[in-house]
């Protein structure tokens, strides 16, 4: 074997490849965390040849690279590069591919399909002709279909071709540092560990807000709205991982295991409790963004209030809200202990996700001086504030595609959880529209519909900042 | 009634009036804490009258005062004050001080014994025969006695003249505002009240370390020893606080019913347990201390290991220790959370009490970066820190006279508690002396015998800075 892993790259032309994947690569390359026999194969339909392909992925390595950008060690990564110039929609460009693989010899093989998922399926059949392929792993992001139903169908297709146990499903949040720290702060402190249930907790607010509109994606987004693009993966993930009971083994088929009971014990929500656990929201002035439709019903914000139906949560809300436009980027979970009593404030541990990354617990002590009032005072544990010049976190691609290379699936979602959310999320919306659930407006800059607020309120609760 | 309160201080030409008592009055004259219509009776020996006197108090104010010294508060402060001379040791003087009693006409009083318990008895037998004294509190300091014998015969003839509910025995601990905190921290957050029993907490730690050797106080010390002049009252307090049930309400009397079954539940050290349970040491250079006898055994430094015979901490160590000269002046109480795993570090709650105060956490998580490492980190809440310039924490004084004057029995020690320690240390020290523990030697500025240390490693703990 001349090669331990040829990377190839669907799209090798396109945004994701330029500016996120070759400064990943490169950094990797420079910090040994790409093997040194593998091969970068990036497939694209225009005209370059490899060493015009390498001129212009050194300016956009030059630009994204996090490292500083060296020319020693750019020749050294440029090494790796390989163009391979292919129309990757046309079945029958497969055999040439099959031909340069058999040149390459690589004893393994990714494919990273950084390309629209109606192009999914005909990479798969094409990559399936091609006899003699070796291992191969195939990385894909979200959207993973339009519906529910195609994007089953395009799992379907994939799992088939290459086996389950081979596709890698990027969900970014999943590589975020605190919300793989969840399961530490869980499990490996008694403090937290043994008071994490219902008797104990009285609600858990999952927030996350975006400062930003839709921007360029105004397409893909009105097509998708809040829930399908936050709620259903990322929130979903986080309120999983923070609900789930104790695996027996920190493995990521045991996590996977206990998060997909955590999904399954989702309660439906009842027609008649419609109201009371969900408030959509549409931004003012987001109708005129770009490829928006000027009718839009799409929620550009959602909050909801939903149920584990099982022994530990029983009762206990998780208060779910994300929202663009609300003048704040902020992701945090705030897990609010019960009151001791009704005139004392809740213990609450707050984990910050994004963009400060950190933990906070508010607690209550008596007032300093003379008076005995009980008051509340925080502990701060500000990981970037303290950690940021000791560790070098890495960047979320360079993770993942390590991840990828060393089979740690349990950065990346299964399929099983995704499906699981997607209807759950299906369900509420035909529920909603039948419905006519009201879309509530609210001002750029707000913290999305007042409505939101009220519904917490109603079950004494508020959203916490 | 020409007075609310009339305060008499025994011993007002004394170091403790001078330095402390009358700054502190002066400071709640400014504050308003002082009822507006008091006399300050001052008693002693020497010849002064109350313009002279007052003269004299006004430098040790301007010295001392916490508050900024201005001539006009200081003129209105002037106004309670009183001299008397009297020798208070002699029986027969107090006929005269009844008389101006008499003239005076308050509607309560308070006495305050600012001096050698040798002279209690005959006060107390003196105001005895004061026949029309109102309402009276006596506040003492220890040494409440020499030993516990000569303590309970005191203590018997201070309550029998005045009735167990007005004495009011200092404790300065009581009145440091991190011990205060104990009840609420441990109360009031359903994440620590549910862990606070020994299934969840694996040992206890109790330090109060001093920097300084015994000064100017070689004479008391020397016939007292850590074990006396700190375990027995101070430690223990904080120990009971610490290891209490739930008090049924937060009264004086609630709470002090549930510290004394703490104390009851002690478990004795038997015999063949005593060098597991008990490290004493004295600082080398101890014995040319002035006042110290040259073949001094006192203890300068103890460590102590303590089970608590009931159902919450059964099991769960106790470690105390406290000691001169040992390069650091802090007390403050660590409690040490079981490890969910022997590999993981346990939680640790910090309380600090002095010199510097506040609450720390120590827990678990995951380390930053590509790691699955689970690393220690932790959450400081620094009270001196933040609130320092919001809240003008009242000195010790202030604090303990208002609280007698408004008969808030609970920053004062009760004698049933003092006994039940006072004897547990008795019975310790004769099973020491009979079984000729040695006194480990150790040099200034270290943390005390190595023996201490090891004591804990034995039973793989060890003492947290």
């Amino acid at each position: 074997m001349k090669y331990d892993t040829c990377i190839t790259i669907f799209g090798g032309t396109g945004d994701l490849t330029f500016r996120k994947l070759l400064p990943a690569l490169y950094t990797m390359s420079r910090t040994r965390k790409l093997p040194a026999r593998s091969k970068i194969l990036l497939i694209g339909r225009r005209d370059y040849d490899t060493a015009s392909y390498t001129a212009l992925a050194r300016d956009w390595i030059r630009r994204f690279s996090r490292l500083p950008y060296s020319e020693e060690s750019f020749a050294d990564f440029a090494g790796h590069l390989e163009y391979y110039r292919m129309d990757f929609s046309d079945g029958t460009a497969y055999e040439g591919l099959g031909q340069a693989y058999e040149a390459l010899q690589a004893a393994s093989h990714i494919f990273y399909l950084a390309v629209a998922p109606r192009f999914f399926s005909v990479i798969a059949a094409g990559l399936k002709t091609i006899s003699n392929l070796k291992e191969g792993k195939i990385i894909i992001e979200k959207p993973f279909g339009e519906t529910l139903s195609s994007a089953k169908e395009l799992n379907q297709q994939l799992e088939s071709c290459f086996g389950p146990e081979n596709i890698y499903r990027i969900d970014h949040y999943l590589g975020k540092e605190m919300i793989r720290n969840i399961q530490t702060i869980r499990f490996s402190n008694p403090v937290f560990a043994n008071a994490w249930n219902g008797e104990m907790i009285e609600a858990v607010e999952i927030s996350a807000l975006e400062d930003v509109g839709v921007e360029n994606r105004g397409g893909y987004y009105d097509a998708s709205g809040a829930l399908k693009d936050m709620v259903q993966n990322h929130l979903f993930q986080i309120l999983s991982i923070l609900a789930m009971e104790r695996p027996g083994a920190f493995t990521s088929e045991e996590m996977h295991a206990r998060q997909l009971e955590v999904l399954r014990a989702l309660k439906p929500v009842a027609p008649e409790d419609l109201e009371q656990s969900l408030i959509l929201g549409q931004y003012d002035g987001y109708r005129s963004e770009p490829l928006v439709s000027p009718e839009s019903g799409t929620e550009t914000y959602a909050c909801m209030r939903l149920f584990i139906d099982n022994d530990r949560w029983n009762g206990t809300p998780f208060y779910i809200r994300t929202g663009k436009r609300t003048g704040l980027r902020e992701t945090e979970v705030s897990v609010i202990f019960r009151r001791p009593d009704p005139e004392t404030e809740p213990d609450i541990l707050l984990i910050k996700i994004q963009p400060t990354e950190g933990i906070y617990l508010r607690f209550n002590i008596k007032r300093p001086g003379d008076s005995e009032e009980v008051v509340t005072a925080s502990m701060d544990f500000c990981q970037n504030c303290i950690l940021e010049n000791q560790v070098n976190t890495p960047e979320a691609y360079e993770r993942l595609l390590t991840a990828c290379i060393e089979g740690e699936r349990s950065w990346f979602s299964q399929w099983d959880q995704i499906e699981i959310s997607w209807n759950y999320i299906e369900q509420l919306k035909l529920l909603a529209a039948s419905r006519n659930l009201p879309l509530h407006p609210y001002l750029p800059g707000t913290r999305g519909p007042r409505e939101a607020e009220t519904l917490l309120n109603t079950f004494g609760h508020h959203w916490l900042e």
